[in-house]
Parts: structure tokens; C-alpha cells; sequence
């Protein structure tokens, strides 16, 4: 085997009368195959005709009879290159023409929504490092891996012994019990009250909104209020479960619960650190939410995505107090207090809907991967997870401040910050005349990504804004990406603060 | 703390005047925040007392309070027990009685579907290890644990220096590419030939039936066709979707391809293995289906569960051969060859539905976790997944010969095994006369666990049959749970072959 062509090609004995025809069915196969990949340039035939010792003639023969059968293609100049492959010839026509796959997946509204954390600008230049205030990012190298990896592999290891079964939809039970450290989690960071046969362990919070919504809609009728702005994802889960989506808007109190349709079926908010402007939903706001859905017949999705970092000091119960218990669906997430790339979330469930809940994640996926429960569960009830929130909280707080003062500083005729008690990001309101549109695209060839709170509204938006996460970005990040903005929004190109 | 309660009660100081009503407090307290489950019997008035320093009498009064309270129940002779949580007087109905819940998820029909597994007999008597003929089951205890540690561990490793970023939810990329060793693994024990960028990762297969619902049926107008007998929970995965479910019959050359309905639109199959019955689907059969697929603009859903284990000389290719990669989706799962508890599995799409499938899996759950897809990534591309199959199927093989061997000798007027030449389990069709209802009723109760194929029908069994999976049974339990079936079979309770 020659390493030229990255496939397995047989050398043929120098001067053998078939090398040709070898040569052409080799490279036939590998064609047809799909090894070797439509696009790929045939090497020039002076080098393959060394390789396989055949006079140059032949090797020309060889690719042109393939560019005959449509198998390559010769280009003027530049070589032969592996040809698309042809389509079979078929009497009818092929599905892909034909069959109506389920349109909603690929809708603009739907791509827009999911692509969220897509990178809108790839080339950072000269190898930059980018400095990242998308919202909702962590920066994973803070994570203890090793840590992680040790209480992982001596988890593991308890499974060898198990019995064969597929296990609980629910969560893992018995010695590894995710469920039990999850409402040990949230009792002590969140105050949330409830028993182990409460929780679902889902893949992610996302997996958490699919499976509400597959159990809380119904298809054309149930209307979904969301936050506006708000989480594009999580909307999309309930619009693709065929909810009538309603926007409702957020003032400084939170979701504007006077404005709220009479027919809601499923409420979704997020009342410790709206997403993505920050603020925390007054003590009133919330009486009235939780009166209004009772009133009405409505459930209420809390989505409590970063809970855990808090910096006030009067916390407010989450909604899913014990007495709420009745009409709230609290979801949490492992992605910001641990790894976005774990993907384990879990839902707190009200008793009527629990059995249903549980069975409609039976027949998504089972249950969530056994070894990633039980290495989620041995970190947390081992303390780690404790231990890394509290050196989080305190990171994150520093940079919080760094960023919030800078923003008094340097800022003050610019944006007017939001103000927050929660989580790993800030939004700032523009003030009057400042065109953030213009600045933002000014920045996207720089290292510095930042999101406009434009792009977390449904409707146009109500108020100009930036949103500062500082999950991912380092203290002298902070620093020179906000010069890197300012001088964009000053049009000072290479001064700033 | 004392240990008498599993919560943490303060022990008061002796003699303090406040010591019934602390004890009563905290007990109240615990009830009411769900730390005392509800059933749980307090401790005898007289051990309470002497661990609290109170009189019986003082006890007896908390005891008593908590009962009127509702939060406690006294039973005469028997003890105190925490109650169930009295239900909060709301001034409006709970959602419990109004909201709307997809119904769909505990019908009799899904639930009996999803508990597939689900094991009837949970009760082994004097604690004698279950001989678990149920099929798809496999020992875990074979698998190789320590190495898949080894190389997960290595493999996380790698994560720390990752950016901070959602990763692809079609599956693993760049260093740890989990989907180019999928496409090595299936090519070479599948004759799958694909590239990398056609695979989607999936948890599971279920997640893969699940996505291909979602993307492939409009609600309330798909006509889907699954085999019968077949797979339950990929039928209800369709079903939740909003298919409309066309069950049609298996003979021994697989799917009667000539009784499909012309207006169906995805016909799922088992070609290589049919579950639960085993047979291989006939060259012609496959050919007609594919030829009907085209005409009528269907696609075929290509379940390969356990295609890695063969034991017969003549392979048949795939469904999904090259020339079928337009009507054809290909499932795998590491279930069957790994562990089922991984919850890993792919599907290889048409081109054509490759972006809808990739979206819809990104607004299911993202993309399924990162250390999981780097661990069997690791373990594929290191070969020891080729190692364990190789070793698994020579240790499956002679299980199964023992099988059909046993069979043959002793259960000759009894079962007639069904032909197979791949996986992890034989069915039998029972004879004329012999009552397999009564026998598998009579196995209950002792360790043999054992399906009928009755189980596995949609409509009425059009025969009568059992089902042996022998993955997760030694030979010597294969020896011992025939016996026992043999005994039943023949009303001889204790004797055997």
C-alpha cells in the first residue's frame, strides 16, 4: 500500500500486462465505494504512473476511461478530479423529490432560533483568541476534569457487577443516585423542596423543554406564552410540538403578567435571571403569575438556567416553592454549573404529571446515559459540585464587577446596564442615538463577539440593547474587548477606555 | 444527630421545658418538607422519649398533635406513621383536575409497548439468580470496563483545552470523531458503505425511531408500516409522532412485501435479524421492497440491532447498500455490541433528509454528550470494540448452539425453532397442542424469565411461539431454565431433560 492515495490501492507487479485494467478497477471501486470522495484530485499521471510503474499513456487512458463513465472529471490545467457520483438511473422517481418531510425543522424562524450559538463570524484574524460575551457560555478549562475523571471511572466501575436491564426513565436509582443528589443540589443552592421521585434527569435543559412540550401541548390548540425577549430554543421545542406561540414582554418586574392571553395553556419564564435581559421577578409579579395559572388552568415552565450563581443579598424563593408545587415545572441544567458538553439537565415535576412525564422519556431515548448519571451523581454528592459553584461564584462575581464598573466608567452616555442579582451575564440597555447595529458589525471581523439583544426578540424589538456574558471571558478580556467596543462605538478606531 | 431518624433532628438538652415542642416542630417541619416520606413509621413513643430525654407521655402528646394535625396516623396495635401531605386549600381547581395532558403516553397500548422489558415476575424466590431468556438483554458483566475507563479517561482529557462552545449535533468532529469510526466500524461489520458526514449520532436507537417520527410522519397522515410481530417501542415512537400504524405480517422470507398498503409512507424492517422471529429477509423479498419503496415514494427505516453478530457463511449486504442510500435509514445502536445502558446509536440518512434530521436532533437535546461520544469513539478507533465483538460472537455462538442443540433433543414434539443466522436470540414456533400460555404462567413465579411471541403481535398471534434471547444467560442457565421449561411443558415439575 502507497500512502499517495489516501485509500488502499494494491501496487501491481511492474511491468504485469493487467496493470492497467488493475489500476481502472481499483480506482473504479474505491469511486463507487465512496472512499475515494467526489472532489478529490486524482494524483497528476507522471506520479502514478512511477507509482504503479505503467508508462504515462496508460495512466491517462486509465483516467480518461473513468471520465468517460462520468467517474471523474478533467479539468484544463488543474487535473482529474473524483466526479459527483452519477445518479442511478431509476425508473420512478427518487424520495428525495417526492417526500414531504416534516417542514418545521428547516423554517427560517426555526434555524435562526436553533443556530443561537452559531458562530457568525469564524475567521478570527491572525489567530486571535476571540473574546466571547455570547451569554450562556462557560469557559470549560475552569472545570476540575480530573476530579471529574476520577469519581467517573471509580462510578464505572460499580456497573460491571449490575444485572443486565435497561434502567429507570426517571433517573438512576439505588447506589447511584443521581435523582437524590439532584434535590440535595437544589434544596441547598435554589431552596427548592422535593423528594427524588420528583426529578427527572433529562439530556440538558433542552431535552427538558422537548419533553415538556410533548406532554403539554397539544398539537394546533395549547398557546405557549414565552418571555419576549427571551430563550430562542426553548420556543422552538414547544413550536415544534405544535403549540401556538405567544410572546409576552418583560419590563423591570419580569414577565408582564397583566398582559397575559386568558386562553395560555403553558406559561414559560425564567424568574431569577430573565434571559437574556437579567432582571429578577418581583415578589408581587410572581403572587400574581402563580394566581393567574391557577385561575386559568395554566402550568407554569420555570427555567432556572444559572440559578446557582447569585450575588444579591435577599434571594426570592424560586417559583417552585412548596406550595407552588402544584403548577410549576422547575428545570435545571448541569450546563453552567458544570459542562454545556455533558448534556444533563433534569425537570422537578408536579405529582399529576409525573407518569406521564416519566413515560414520554421512556420512549425518547430510555433514560439518560448510565455512566454519565453515575459520574454526575458520585461528583456531586462527593461535594465537588459544591465546592467548584463556590470558586465559580466567586470568579464570576469578580469579573461581574470588573465588567459593571467599566461600564459606569467608560459607558455612562452609552448603555445603561441591567440590573441583576444572577448568573454568568449582563444586558445593557443604548441609550438614545447610539446605534449598537452599526458597532457590532464593526466588530465582527475582530476577536470580539458580542449579541445584540435584537437577536433574542420575537417580535421587533422594544429597546436597543448588548448582552454581556462573562462566562467565557477573562478578566483582561473584559478589559480589552469593552476597548474594542467602545472604540467602535465612538468611532475612535484603536483608542478606547 | 442521632441515627434512629434517617433526617437530622437536634437531640435537645435534657430537662429543657421546650423539648416537646422542638420535637414536635422539627418532626412537623420534616412531614411538611417532604424529608419524612409519607408511610414512614415514627419511632416507638419509648425510644423517642429516651433519645429526647422526654417522658412517654410528652411524646405520646406530639405524636398525637401531629395526628390531629393530619400529618400523622395512628394505627392501633401497629404504630404512628407521617400521612400523606394534606392537599393545600386553593380558592381554584388544581391543574391536576383541568390541564390537558397528552394522552397519548399512558394508553394502555404505549405503556404495554414501552414496559416491553419491564419485568413481570420481579419476585426471584429465595434469592436465586433470575436465567433471563428475555431477548435483546446482554451481560454486562462481559464487557470490557476496565478498558473503556482507560480510554474515556484519556480521551476527557483531551476536552480541557477545548473553547467554550456547543458542539455539533450530529455528532462528534475533529480529534474525537465518533462518526468516522462508525462508518470504519459498519463498513467493516455491516458492508455499510458511507462517509462520516452522513451519520447522525443518536441516544440510543429509540432516540433514532423517535427523530425519524419527527422528521419523517406529518401528524394524522403518514400511513407507517411495521412488521408484525415486531418491535414495540419503535411502533410507539411513530405512534406518539402521529402516525398512523399499519401492521404487516412476516413470513420466513421476511416482510410480505405484497400485502404492503400504496399509500404507505415509511415501512420499517428488520432485514437481518426480524425481531423477535429471527429470520433474514430473502434477496428477492428485498429487492421487491426497495422497488416498492421507489414507486410509491416510501423510505424504508433499516433497523440493524444486533447485525454485528453472524454466524451463517452467506452475508446478505444491508438494505442500505450503496445503490439504496436514496429510500433507505440506516439504525445502529452500541447497545447490543457495547452496553444498552451507554445510550449510543446512529442513523446513516439520505442525503437528501440529512439537514432536517441534523436540525430536529439539535432541538431534541443538542447533541448527545461529549465525553460519552469520546469514550466509545476512543474504544471503536483503538479496536477494541472488534476485539469484544469478535469475543462476544464466538461466546454467543456456542451459547447458541447449546441452544438449539438442547432444542432439537429434548423439545422435539414440543418447539420448532425458527432459522436464524445473526444475533442474540432464537424463536421457536410451538407445535400443535402444546399450551406455551400455560407454561410460561408456570414459570412465573420461578427464576426462568421467558416471553411468548404472542407479546410481540399488534394483532391477534397468527402462531404461537417463544422467544430465547441467550445474551444475557450462561450455558449452564441455558441448561437449567430449558429444564425447568421442559418440566412445565410436559406437567413433569421437577424432572427435566
Amino acid at each position: 500500500m502507497e500512502p499517495l492515495f489516501e485509500i488502499e490501492l494494491e501496487t501491481p507487479i511492474q511491468g504485469s500486462r493487467h496493470s492497467g485494467r488493475s489500476l481502472y478497477g481499483q480506482l473504479k471501486q474505491a469511486i463507487q465505494d465512496g472512499r475515494l470522495a467526489a472532489g478529490t484530485q486524482l494524483p497528476p499521471s507522471r506520479q502514478s504512473a512511477s507509482l504503479f510503474g505503467l508508462s504515462r499513456n496508460t495512466v491517462a487512458d486509465v483516467y480518461e476511461r473513468l471520465a468517460n463513465e462520468g467517474l471523474a472529471v478533467a479539468r484544463r490545467g488543474s487535473g482529474t478530479f473524483v466526479a459527483d457520483l452519477p445518479s442511478e438511473p431509476t425508473s420512478t422517481p427518487s424520495p428525495a423529490s417526492t417526500y414531504r418531510l416534516n417542514a418545521f425543522w428547516l423554517q427560517d424562524d426555526t434555524t435562526a432560533a436553533m443556530g443561537f450559538w452559531r458562530d457568525d463570524s469564524p475567521t478570527v484574524p491572525h489567530g486571535a483568541a476571540p473574546i466571547d460575551f455570547r451569554p450562556a457560555l462557560i469557559d470549560p478549562r475552569l472545570f476540575p476534569f480530573d476530579v471529574y475523571r476520577r469519581v467517573s471511572a471509580k462510578q464505572l466501575r460499580g456497573l460491571e457487577k449490575k444485572p443486565a436491564s435497561y434502567k429507570s426513565p426517571q433517573g438512576n436509582q439505588g447506589n447511584f443516585y443521581l435523582r437524590e443528589a439532584i434535590t440535595n443540589h437544589i434544596a441547598l443552592t435554589r431552596a427548592v423542596v422535593c423528594r427524588p421521585d420528583d426529578v427527572v434527569v433529562t439530556a440538558g435543559a433542552q431535552q427538558a423543554f422537548d419533553l415538556l412540550a410533548r406532554v403539554l401541548v397539544t398539537s394546533g390548540e395549547t398557546v405557549v406564552v414565552v418571555e419576549d425577549p427571551g430563550y430562542p430554543p426553548m420556543r422552538v421545542a414547544f413550536a415544534a410540538a405544535g403549540a401556538r406561540i405567544v410572546p409576552v414582554g418583560v419590563d423591570e418586574e419580569g414577565l408582564m403578567v397583566d398582559t397575559l392571553p386568558a386562553d395560555v395553556g403553558v406559561i414559560c419564564v425564567c424568574p431569577s435571571h430573565q434571559f437574556p435581559l437579567g432582571v429578577t421577578m418581583s415578589k408581587r409579579r410572581r403572587a400574581a403569575l402563580v394566581e393567574f395559572a391557577r385561575r386559568h388552568g395554566a402550568v407554569i415552565v420555570e427555567d432556572d438556567y444559572d440559578g446557582e450563581f447569585r450575588y444579591g443579598s435577599n434571594p426570592l424563593q424560586s417559583l417552585r416553592a412548596e406550595d407552588r408545587a402544584d403548577v410549576v415545572f422547575y428545570v435545571g441544567t448541569f450546563s453552567k454549573c458544570m459542562l454545556p458538553s455533558l448534556r444533563l439537565g433534569f425537570v422537578v415535576v408536579p405529582d399529576w404529571a409525573r407518569r406521564t412525564l416519566v413515560a414520554a422519556k421512556n420512549c425518547l431515548d430510555w433514560h439518560c446515559s448510565t455512566p454519565l448519571q453515575t459520574g454526575v451523581s458520585a461528583f456531586m454528592s462527593e461535594g465537588h459540585l459544591a465546592h467548584h459553584v463556590r470558586k465559580m461564584r466567586q470568579l464570576y462575581k469578580a469579573r461581574r464587577q470588573l465588567l459593571l464598573d467599566l461600564l459606569k466608567r467608560h459607558f455612562h452616555d452609552l448603555l445603561e446596564p441591567i440590573p441583576s442579582q444572577y448568573g454568568i451575564h449582563v444586558a445593557a440597555y443604548a441609550r438614545r442615538g447610539v446605534d449598537l447595529d452599526a458597532a457590532v458589525q464593526a466588530l465582527v471581523d475582530t476577536p470580539v463577539k458580542i449579541h445584540t439583544l435584537g437577536r433574542y426578540y420575537l417580535r421587533p424589538a422594544s429597546r436597543a440593547g448588548l448582552v454581556f456574558g462573562y462566562g467565557a471571558v477573562e478578566a483582561s478580556d473584559i478589559e480589552r474587548g469593552l476597548a474594542a467596543l467602545h472604540a467602535v462605538l465612538t468611532n475612535e478606531a484603536g483608542s478606547g477606555p
